[in-house]
């Protein structure tokens, strides 16, 4: 699409939507995303496939629905059989480098069974997800006391003065009290409390430093880059000034009503008693973690300014497609949960934001849509974004580009699909669920959003008069009608995947019998 | 399971259950597949997941539907992530070998991107789906002229005498007339005519003898076999005396009525218009296929009763487990249809008889059953057969060996699923019907066979009151109740597709968040 050479894929890690201010945060100002917003177009109805980190990640970077792809949770292997980002942009000669967070796990069982060599080229590729590990960093490092972590960023921090075998848990992860004793930043009550390193030192400055070396090192070669936070993720901890920059009259208040205390749901009263919600439950909790959330935010909003100075100074707005994105928002104590991992917007909706230097897509700019939006979609938009082919057969988003261009006809999905598998989650074991019955479903539409769960019955939330999804009107007899449509949408999306990955549709369309083996006359008389 | 230490897994091609005396043909008689019948179990309600060749096979050869193993249509490769009987039996040591077809195709784009090398052990694996290729022959070849086809059989034809490029057609396959011209048996009017090899050098007794050699060979080894026949698949050329060993008056009487005219169903309708639909539409094309397919069917029998007797001499009916079926049937104009890919009887229902010499076996031989069974529950037959472990995570059928035990407690599914996508079919054209559109899904119960189609209203057959399936109810509003029962089934169908090959259950079963990462305490407050 016109002048696109570079694509630059930013994503954070459990960015709510809200907290930005170009998507209406009252307090917390995020001017360099804001930026970026007004350069391009602002999804306001963008959804993840799956609200965890590994299967949203994995429906982002393979194009595909979580049923289709089947990494349906954190350190699921992904099959060898599926193609990502980087397979599609190889066969346009172009590698896809990351710097950050992808939580891609292949799947070792199958590199020995096909005999693939996990040193060689393709083997690395495969075992990468397809992309190139420029810097590669899933965060959350939590090996046992003795075992020295050695990627690069540890050794970064060594360097840098912060000596031990993990100083991404015990400096940049942590805090300390006044006697220097260190306070673990995997619990939460110390969220206010600075991290151990200094602000440059920390995750988000890192990464982004990685980034800019990179796109400088490619001088005027394209390049593709998934520069990928781990933050605003937990541990909430904050490098000062960041853990002090908010306070708890700048939060946003607390999305709760009866209906959220679980008096009416035995799958959200059961995750109600995870830890996570349990430690939220408490108001001195999100007034603790979320200014902290805040902090980490206005950080890499601060850092993403560097970024787009750099950009500027080699050119590169001109010639580089920026999707920024997110891979699932957080609860952060709203309808009394924590964490993800359940269908309420504060959890499924994400920001995404695309900006397109083409000529094309001027009449958009500093625009806004409320297409809806799947995060499957992203695959499809960068590979039109750089004129490539769309393989349809095995992606299953669609591009925005059209959106993009304000050539956008109206023929759009009316609704957006996400899954959940709670099988992992004691979840299940609190509502006696075999392994295999814990599949869930959200089906939203602009008006609706239906949730269907095996052997429950099934939350349906009035979005139109019910934005904060606080009334589950599904036992509404009105409704019914509107429930079965949305459960004939499901069953329809069921039904539509792409599972004929290995077969183009064009073979098909071009099919005639006797091109496949001639001298076949199937039936002749 | 007991002494089981060997699998000979026999299957013919488009052998439709009814044409066997045992399946109740009255003019048809099959002694020695009725014998098998006599010392096993026969189940009367088996069918495929595909009425057609290649994903009837793949998911014969991986137990999951096609939904699941997306190789939807002949020629279409299976993606590298699929596992087949070979690789589940591997774990167990055993290499499976098979004589005959499979109709594997693999997929060489995906061996490329994973550097799997082709001439490597793997890679040779997998490009033949996990057989050991002892002699496989996928039948059907239809190279040009002037292109030599050089597998076993074609050697053999041609050491024999049969001196062609082609002896497979040209021999084997085609009849001539009084002066010696080659008539091809791919132009069924020359059905009744002999093929121009003698009996002996034809395709069943050679594949037979194949088998033969290789349980020989084996001697005292534990060996896992699939004899895979291409007949009684057309071309239907019989050598003498088989071409000519029934006549017009043994067949059945066609199974038509003024529904199959097509009056009622669009899609019914345009499979009427395939060519050979309109081949077998007179009654005297019937008379002249239909000796013949018999004739075919009859030396199968007979030739299996040389492998009986091999395996009486060598003790192995001591110690093998047998299982004979059939990938699909075939209309033989029945419904004003030919071949098959639609969802009848004559189209979906197969053959299955299970010969387990194990003293448990005992209480159940010569019996019958009426248990709805899948062709995807074959594989989790063998590995139980053999005492291996049923991976519930990447299968999706259900063991037999529970009914053969007689210890079945009426725990079984209620239905079986059959799914066909025409997208390759002129019908599609003829319905403009764009390519993804094109998949139809079978429900059949006990009673009921409910057919679905993308975009067209479904038909439902009552099998108890109309066990012809020539009246479609679906219109009838006292139906309405069991119409959206069966539709309930299906989508739960597809709700319930194994989707996460790569993690097996018991890893879930055992969860807990801090065995996967020691320090890892989500929501700690």
């Amino acid at each position: 699409m016109g002048n696109v050479r570079n694509v630059l894929f930013i994503m954070c890690d459990q960015l709510r939507a809200d907290y930005l201010s170009c998507y209406g945060h009252p307090t917390l100002e995020t001017p360099n995303i804001d930026y970026l917003a007004q350069q391009g177009v602002k999804f306001n109805r963008a959804f993840i496939q799956s609200p965890s980190c590994g299967p949203s990640r994995m429906s982002f970077y393979t194009g595909r629905y979580v049923a289709s792809q089947g990494a349906f949770w954190n350190f699921v292997p992904l099959r060898p059989g599926e193609h990502t980002l980087g397979d599609h942009l190889k066969q346009m000669c172009l590698t896809v480098a990351v710097a950050g967070k992808t939580h891609i796990t292949p799947n070792t069982a199958d590199l020995q069974r096909l005999g693939i060599d996990p040193q060689s080229e393709e083997g690395r590729c495969y075992r990468e997800g397809g992309f190139e590990p420029y810097d590669r960093d899933d965060g959350t490092h939590l090996a046992p006391p003795g075992i020295a972590i050695n990627n690069n960023y540890a050794e970064y921090l060594r360097d840098k003065g912060y000596v031990d075998d993990n100083p991404w848990l015990t400096y940049a992860n942590s805090a300390e009290d006044g006697d220097g004793t260190i306070l673990s930043g995997m619990e939460m009550r110390h969220a206010r409390l600075p991290a151990r390193v200094r602000e440059e030192h920390s995750e988000t400055p890192y990464m982004t430093d990685r980034a800019i070396d990179y796109i400088r090192s490619k001088k005027d070669e394209p390049w593709c880059l998934h520069l990928s936070y781990i933050k605003p993720h937990w541990p909430y901890v904050a490098p000062a000034p960041y853990n002090d920059m908010y306070d708890s009259g700048s939060i946003l208040d607390a999305n709760r009503s009866d209906f959220d205390r679980g008096d009416l749901h035995p799958v959200i009263e059961a995750y109600q008693k995870l830890r996570v919600s349990q430690s939220f439950r408490p108001e001195a909790a999100r007034q603790t973690v979320i200014p902290t959330y805040m902090g980490l935010t206005k950080q890499v909003d601060d850092h993403l300014g560097r970024l787009w100075e750099c950009l500027r100074q080699l050119g590169r707005m001109e010639d580089t497609l920026i999707i920024f994105t997110s891979d699932h928002g957080d609860y952060l104590g709203d309808h009394y949960l924590g964490d993800k991992e359940f269908f309420h917007e504060e959890s499924v909706r994400i920001p995404l934001i695309v900006y397109n230097p083409s000529p094309e897509a001027d009449s958009t700019r500093r625009t806004e849509t409320d297409a809806l939006v799947e995060s499957i979609d992203i695959l499809p938009t960068i590979l039109e974004g750089l004129g490539g082919d769309v393989p349809g057969h095995i992606l299953e988003g669609r591009s925005l580009v059209p959106i993009i261009r304000g050539e956008h006809n109206g023929d759009w999905r009316t609704s957006v699909l996400s899954e959940f598998d709670y099988s992992f989650l004691p979840v299940r074991n609190w509502l006696g669920m075999p392994v295999d019955r814990c599949r869930m479903y959200m089906i939203r539409t602009a008006e609706w959003k239906y949730i269907f769960m095996e052997d429950f019955s099934p939350i349906l939330f009035n979005l139109t008069e019910n934005p904060r999804e606080t009334v589950n009107v599904s036992g509404d007899p009105k409704n019914s009608r509107i429930l079965s449509e949305l459960n004939g949408q499901l069953f329809e999306r069921l039904r539509s995947l792409r599972y004929r990955p290995t077969l183009p549709d064009s073979v098909l369309e071009d099919w005639r019998e006797d091109k496949m083996n001639p001298g076949l006359k199937i039936g002749a008389w």
